[in-house]
């Protein structure tokens, strides 16, 4: 856990500011969300659940998915949360209308924020050309959720969705990058240069650890937009909107946020794992059991 | 090495243009340097290589480092380098001026550039206080090379220097960030924090790796200036202006280049700690003898 060093005194739990803001994801992949969020976001503390017990998500139903989110958010809100952070793609593009329902509900109107649209929302700002990339899980890209996003915000765009089945396992393998970890990326990067798009959308949160790789191979000109950059200002907006920015920003002097960690699987794995993820230093992790939704409609 | 994928035909080794830049260190901090040039220039080659044999460099004398970099540079010469980067900071500090007039007098004309001016030219071009931070080791610092730099730019800039004798050891021991590594970013920065800078220079090449800490720590509204991106945009400026731009630029078709490592130390050893250095795969690695210099005035 990082220490709090401050020179404003952080309000008690009982002022809602100076609660936490809610993070998930099936495992370590949405600790790069979670990274941009802690560099964008420093006065913040925040709450982080790897659902690692259950990973992957890939290959799980979209009914099944809603009630795994539904749990993990019940955990968080019980934690007392003031925002949540779907920070995995596939549970995003699955879940996040039927939780976001759920928690307009059940509590006292917790917002809800996925990774999808504010990556769709900043790729259609960035692009000069109409033509954007997508990398993305087979699933990501056959629930049509970007080009859904996409076409909302501007129909005259064109997404060039390209599904990468084994992408997201070789970074989650290993630091050391063979000959087939290039080809792959090489391969997932073709039909983009082909298509001449000028921005492309990491449609999946373990991408950002290649991309010095996918820059390269697709060239400096090309606008390369990651969930957690792109997320960390809807943040901002959603806690501004409802006067719930951590009061620690007050006079410009800058605060620092705590940062704790909750899986539901192996706690060593995810702290060796979750470290290069992160790429901060990972501190305490609590071992969690959730418990079980009701079924959802 | 990576293979070259271009579907423009690359001209031969007789064309100058077709040459690799050649970049050299101390041993593996110089790959961040090298990192952000293979994403801003990647239809050029290039050569890097580790003085790792003679590692570190931050205690010799300023006359001994130009004599390695003498060394370094004829050995790249000899391998038809057509433009020459020093990626160290004590090496530039120390070494580079007598270094150029060598170059200019013993070849063709080869152009070397170092990495403290450009760093201090983006600063000073950032910067709206007019207050800016830089951290360094102490042997940097005590050379007083960026304040000469930043002076030279700006008289009216205010540099804060903070010397950091175990920085650059801590990152390079390891990927888990433990409570020392954290004490001691907080520690380097604090006195920047306290100076209220709104830019700060990394001078170091090992400190890209930390940057999310940094950023984190300094808050989100400083900016970053590390030697790799500033460095970027010089070395594509003298390439054009000397018209040794590698032609696979040529019809706006993106080639990719090859690039390939020499060190003067343990071969195993540079691949290992190099990968994490450069956040790409690195493929063949040559050990290298070197030639011993004339004494330099």
């Amino acid at each position: 856990m990082m220490a709090c060093v401050t020179s404003v005194a952080a309000a008690g739990r009982s002022d809602p500011r100076a609660r936490p803001i809610g993070v998930f994801d099936s495992g370590v992949g949405g600790l790069t969300v979670l990274h941009e969020l802690l560099v964008a976001l420093p006065h913040e503390d925040f709450l982080y659940l790897g659902d690692t017990g259950r990973f992957p998500y890939g290959e799980r139903s979209a009914q099944e998915l809603t009630r795994f989110a539904v749990e993990i958010a019940e955990e968080l809100l019980r934690r007392r949360v003031k925002l949540l952070v779907v920070a995995c793609n596939s549970a995003t593009a699955a879940a996040l209308p039927a939780l976001a329902r759920r928690m307009m509900q059940t509590t006292l109107g917790v917002d809800v924020l996925g990774v999808v649209r504010p990556e769709a929302l900043r790729a259609v700002a960035a692009t000069r050309t109409g033509r954007i990339g997508l990398l993305a899980t087979p699933t990501t890209v056959a629930s049509g959720a970007y080009e859904e996003a996409v076409r909302t915000v501007d129909p005259h765009v064109t997404l060039h969705p390209v599904a990468c089945p084994t992408l997201a396992p070789i970074i989650q393998a290993g630091g050391q990058f063979d000959a087939r970890a290039v080809a792959t990326v090489r391969e997932a990067c073709a039909p983009l240069r082909d298509a001449r798009v000028d921005t492309v959308i990491l449609g999946c949160t373990h991408y950002p650890l290649i991309q010095p790789m996918l820059q390269r191979m697709l060239g400096p000109a090309v606008t390369l937009v990651s969930s957690g950059a792109a997320l960390a200002r809807q943040v901002e907006h959603a806690l501004s909107t409802r006067a719930l920015s951590n009061p620690r920003t007050g006079d410009g002097e800058l605060g620092e946020g705590e940062y704790r960690f909750l899986c539901t699987g192996d706690v060593e794995a995810f702290r060796e794992l979750g470290t290069r993820f992160l790429q901060m230093p990972l501190g305490e992790v609590e071992r969690v059991q959730l418990a079980a939704a009701e079924a959802i409609a």
